[in-house]
């Protein structure tokens, strides 16, 4: 504390003025003692780097509260962590990332129709304990490895390439543990996605997207630079015809309409969007809608392509057939796999290479370990189908489990290894409610079929809009971020889509 | 247009329901010659890698609009570029940023108090002009030099490191050319500030304090991180006592005092705010109101150190004294000096390394070139002191020089070379109008002296913040944003300040 007291050399003031020793500062209560943290002793002055600490959240004590980990944040582990009761567990989530995306508006950032952060809702919103509770915790880290039979998880904290801090490793012990890690983009081994494709996964995804949209806008009009250039820079080509990259070709082709035509109007005659996919597009409605969707898209003005893409370049793609792509702008949607922490845990898969789960959603063979959302899927002994890698599966399964747990939790079998012979109520069964999308021009495609053979209702148009809407604005988790959603929407209406290149 | 062709092999829908021929993109005029323009032929496939083109925004011809160049983007130039006629001028914009940033709410940003976007105007909206009139342009580019005797500047495009776009080199004519290319944070040679300190003068700064604040006050409660580790990462540490380094202060304290304790409440004893400056405080400011300030702020538990630094390491700054401060988060905002392309560029200078200028802000001994806003300061012969480097000086530049160039242009005298007969009318005259600045907790100080020695009103308190506040909203340039700072204000009061890191 040396520097400290070194800092009260304080004299801004005439002497006469001078703070007395009440500074805020010194009446500071002494520092709380975390009675869970452990630590080796501390060196005089540490050095973080290259040092592997043995620092951990130790066990719980049969005394406390049991303590439910949760590895990772996206719709699975959110709905969960919403449903615990932290009256009954100290909640502790483990993830990259502070906050949930709410994916189905994602799209909608790129151009500027909604704002980042109106689709961003903090963990500390969602299940406000986490920042409350002197026993839970959120800790921006990512899982590397989990020792299942010491009910233990190992990690490590996420810098982002901070220069002043080192990356940090530790262990967190875990009555139940909850693995929602999600998924990973599929990219088929095809050379160059990595490298010069973008996502549409993360906030961060959608700012790069716009970003180099607008600077590719603004590039393309400096002197000199050639029509074919111009084209490359101005072409925008979507790869994955699901409805990310549909809806992400719609928004754009409004933005196109809107907004380009309107303030980049020396390039606007320049910009177009193309779609390719391997199969058909939206492939999981309805034919009828994907008839629709197809005349609508093709009206706005992209240009839907069947082509498999065979390779990727800095500036062009090359498909199949030899043919030759040119972009400015590459979007990938091509669907999701394992990612690569899930493929190197040591527990049961599913097929696909997900974690295997059985009917209540814990995976055998191990004690209290639950999986949930994209990265789960039952073990084939279950008899029962794959999940398709949806947030309403997601989210139907953490709220499924959060309640499992509060029951095992309220039954007094809340600690490690006391689950044994506790009854678990009914399986999870997963009841698909309907599918929508939206196409861009104030049209969306509502699917309330329970399967691709099933009856029901199926819409299109501008009434679905309105129905995507609706059914999105209640569902985006807190009123702040529902107030901005429709803020956003209300000026996009009025001013027109926000431009600036931050 | 090859590939272009190769992708109409489309093939989605049955073929009885083909699109006809009628595609858009085939139905697409022309596209436009732009005459302005010329280029070197075009090889069949383009790389522009390590080629110089000789690309240019050629000379307007007699019976074309005279064009006025604007270099930069802030607050002279916007001010100008809003006042031009655009029936008279062409208006041509160089700048790395496609927007304006109303710097005096920038501070509010890093904490979430508002969205960056609310303070952010793009040019396009500035001046509409600029997007929709054929020989108006904005280039995202820096100048790179200036050629007055053949009324030329050199540009580069800016491409922030994209893969897929490489710099380019252009040339622009101009019939007037404007210089507003702002300053550069004073560093005074120590060593460090540059790669370890944040400034705060962009957009992408305060989102840099912002992510790296919440990334601190996460990695931070991780498990094992000593008590000294906790104290630096949680120390904010800002250099510089004037209205910057204030109010970044007093948002950081408000943003502890009511956000940290809430939603981290693990930490919230750990972080601490020190001001370091290495004389008074807010030095413009009345002496009573500088007391205030200098009190609410200690109140507000910000330490203010009386200090010199010396050097400036990954984790700690040294004072003169040889006091070693570890800090978690550093922000600079010392003041500003010439920037390098200023100092580079071979024109009258006025002291202090600005660019010269006479009465009317005419670039002495070329014709056609003018200056405003902190790059530019009175020629020692017009017996004028330098103007402070403050937004009302830039903007009242702007404005001044906009109304003169329009009279200019009105009497035909808007071409190269055909102003040097006409009269300019009365010459510039700086009024200061007061000084404003938050300090946190709803208070700020109001000082409507027109000089540190004049007399008038100087408040200080909570309704001044309410003053602050309400000149500040009416100021802010378009509707839309004024808006987004009203509704972010509203949320910050009702929700608190937004914690999700993007």
């Amino acid at each position: 504390m040396s520097w400290l007291r070194n800092l009260s050399k304080f004299s801004n003031i005439k002497s006469s003025q001078r703070p007395n020793k009440t500074d805020p500062f010194f009446l500071l209560p002494s520092f709380t003692f975390l009675s869970h943290f452990s630590s080796q002793p501390i060196e005089e002055k540490p050095s973080v780097k290259h040092i592997e600490y043995a620092s951990s959240l130790q066990p719980t004590k049969p005394h406390e509260k049991p303590r439910v980990v949760v590895l990772g944040s996206g719709w699975a582990g959110c709905r969960l962590m919403k449903g615990l009761d932290p009256n009954i567990y100290d909640i502790v989530c483990v993830s990259p990332r502070n906050h949930m995306v709410f994916t189905p508006l994602l799209a909608s950032t790129c151009v500027g129709t909604l704002e980042f952060r109106s689709v961003a809702e903090p963990i500390g919103r969602i299940q406000p304990a986490i920042s409350r509770e002197p026993g839970s915790y959120f800790f921006l880290a990512n899982c590397t490895s989990i020792d299942a039979h010491n009910h233990t998880v190992h990690c490590e904290t996420v810098t982002d390439g901070e220069q002043t801090i080192d990356p940090w490793k530790f262990t967190v012990s875990y009555d139940k543990l909850v693995i929602a890690l999600g998924s990973h983009p599929a990219t088929f081994g095809i050379q160059g996605v990595n490298e010069h494709a973008i996502f549409l996964r993360e906030v961060y995804h959608a700012q790069e997207i716009r970003r180099k949209l607008l600077l590719n806008l603004m590039l393309s009009d400096v002197p000199g630079i050639s029509e074919e250039e111009k084209k490359r820079l101005l072409h925008c080509v979507v790869v994955g015809g699901g409805p990310t990259g549909v809806e992400f070709s719609g928004e754009l082709s409004d933005f196109i309409m809107k907004d380009v035509r309107q303030r980049y109007t020396h390039v606007k005659d320049y910009i177009r969007v193309t779609l390719i996919e391997a199969n058909e597009i939206l492939s999981s409605f309805d034919d009828r809608l994907r008839l629709y969707a197809t005349k609508q898209l093709t009206k706005s003005g992209v240009r839907l392509v069947r082509g498999i893409v065979k390779d990727v370049k800095a500036q062009k793609i090359i498909l199949n057939d030899g043919t030759e792509v040119p972009y400015g702008l590459l979007v990938w949607s091509t669907g999701v796999g394992p990612s690569p922490i899930i493929q190197s845990l040591d527990l049961p898969k599913a097929p696909g290479g997900r974690i295997g789960v059985d009917e209540w959603l814990r995976v055998p063979s191990v004690q209290d370990v639950f999986s949930i959302g994209d990265c789960s899927g039952f073990v084939e002994s279950t008899g029962r189908q794959t999940l398709p890698a949806l947030a309403q599966v997601a989210e139907r399964q953490g709220k499924y489990l959060a309640s499992m747990l509060n029951k095992i939790g309220k039954e007094g079998a809340g600690h490690a290894n006391s689950a044994k012979e506790i009854k678990l109520g009914d399986p999870f069964v997963y009841k698909h409610l309907g599918s929508m999308a939206t196409i861009g021009r104030y049209k969306a495609l509502v699917d309330l079929r329970q399967s691709k053979e099933g009856k029901g209702l199926a819409l299109a148009g501008v009434l679905s809009f309105f129905i995507w809407r609706s059914a999105y604005i209640t569902r985006v988790v807190s009123w702040r971020n529902r107030f901005y959603v429709f803020i956003n929407w209300i000026t996009t209406l009025i001013f027109g889509r926000d431009i600036s290149r931050l």
